[in-house]
């Protein structure tokens, strides 16, 4: 409940781990730390971009500030926790404060039309992308009585979901239970526990997943916003702030948070009451909308798996 | 909106492929579709146990019938697909029709003294095991157009989440969240998804998960009912008929489905108004009492990482 909680989050001086980094929510995430005065570890695949970003975020930085960029593929637990370590070193092997856990992508696609390697790859890009490095994070923090915040990224589709996400919503409820479970866990040894709920997030990522989406998500999605990195990074900030448990950046995904959350803490207790208010009737009526919307699509999806070969000629 | 389903569930003639069908609630769900007239193949690792459940079917059965049993380890995706086929020979290669997902386990531990083995293991248990299972049938009853039914099997913890669970919800919300975009994606092939959230299951499932459970996990868990897989079974079915989408077996468990299930389709419009409002004021305060919980046992926790040498001596 909002009145209860209370927040000690200070980035100053404290060294924060950003994984995905080096674009959208993760980027604009780090530079923002990075302004507060807070030790910044960034962490991505591509090595020539994230030294890129890492020399721009030391052009923005202190001179006592540590920027680092570490390259690590984190759908590896290996590799999550070597990259861990690694990021530790500057510090006399204390794990970091704060871990942010922003990297993951999405391909929808449906599944009739995924092979076996992209659904496992859809959910290792949602959930182990981040859950390695929380497991680890969280053994270290415990271990060296590290005080700290792992703060997951979900999705508005880690709250409900619909036609051409079944590679993607799977890991991100996964990572809503992952923290749910952990956030309990975590009273034991003070370890704060958040996840972020944001809606679409404007930028490369996005642009990328709009190439394979299939018509009828389009359709489904024709009227969302998509929120800019810097104002998604800011909405996650002020969350923090506040101390919430689930935090959003748009009154859609509050809606979907109300019917959606389970027995987590809430946010704002009067807020809430209207979100809850409201989502009652309206989620269902959004969702017979999309109901709706699926079923139209269906002539369009038939006469191209004819046209594909996809049915089998003898009926059985 | 439970107004507008309406339900085809009739198990008589049609083809019931249940995994995890040699005990608990597989077990009572095969011998109520064999009662009911159906064709059964039950899936399971254990031979010695698989064929004796297959006689046990058999003495029940009408000699028209088929039942057989499929020794399958349903954690790799291959054996999946290979089981489905060879349940399907008998049927001229035809998909069954309706696919229970019954199979999984659940070893409830803290997520610092999991290995990652454990994590791992623990994830496949309960979401691949069923995923790889639903994907394969997905694929080929759209192939053969077959309009099959196709039932996951949650829990309540695939709604909220405490201590201990780390390596069980995440799966359990993962496959809710595979049903909840399959169900939309599904009506493009009049294919029906369902999901089915029990609270627990006695049986020798729950006592060997208890003999791993924390204390913590264990006190918060004290005063919940177990519910007979019979029972359990009944209430599925009387779901399925119902043309439920999310099927619950007790008024727990449907608290916890208003308040946690999204946009999906909801059950009874008058009872589910009902449980929303009562859920409102209950969840919460349950979940508070939880919280304590957790936070009293912080001491035990600490003397035992304590006494085990958990803990870095160097303070850093």
């Amino acid at each position: 409940m909002g009145w209860f909680t209370k927040s000690d989050y200070q980035p100053k001086g404290k060294h924060c781990y950003i994984t995905g980094g080096t674009q959208g929510l993760g980027k604009a995430l780090a530079e923002s730390l990075v302004r507060q005065g807070a030790h910044v570890t960034v962490v991505a695949r591509d090595v020539a971009k994230g030294k890129k970003v890492e020399a721009e975020l030391k052009s923005i930085a202190q001179p006592d500030q540590i920027i680092q960029f570490i390259s690590a593929d984190l759908t590896s637990p290996l590799s999550s926790l070597e990259s861990l370590v690694k990021a530790s070193e500057p510090f006399n092997g204390r794990v970091p404060d704060y871990i942010y856990l922003c990297a993951g992508f999405s391909k929808p696609k449906y599944m009739v039309d995924s092979s076996l390697e992209e659904f496992q790859a859809g959910f290792d890009g949602t959930y182990w992308v981040s859950a390695y490095t929380a497991q680890a994070a969280v053994k270290l923090m415990v271990k060296q009585r590290v005080l700290g915040k792992i703060v997951f990224v979900s999705s508005f589709l880690g709250y409900t979901s619909f036609a051409g996400y079944t590679n993607y919503s799977p890991g991100k409820y996964a990572l809503r239970g992952l923290a749910d479970a952990l956030r309990s866990e975590m009273l034991l040894h003070d370890i704060k526990i958040h996840i972020f709920m944001p809606c679409g997030i404007a930028g490369p990522g996005y642009e990328a997943e709009n190439e394979f989406k299939p018509a009828v998500t389009l359709k489904i999605e024709e009227d969302d916003t998509q929120i800019p990195p810097e104002q998604c990074a800011k909405a996650l900030e002020t969350g923090l702030r506040k101390g919430y448990y689930q935090i959003t950046d748009n009154i859609i995904c509050d809606f979907a948070r109300l019917r959606s959350n389970g027995g987590v803490p809430t946010n704002n207790f009067f807020a809430d009451c209207f979100y809850l208010l409201v989502s009652s009737c309206g989620l269902p009526i959004w969702r017979m909308t999309a109901d709706a919307t699926v079923r139209k699509g269906r002539n369009e999806v038939h006469a191209d798996y004819e046209a594909r070969g996809i049915y089998e000629q003898a009926s059985k």
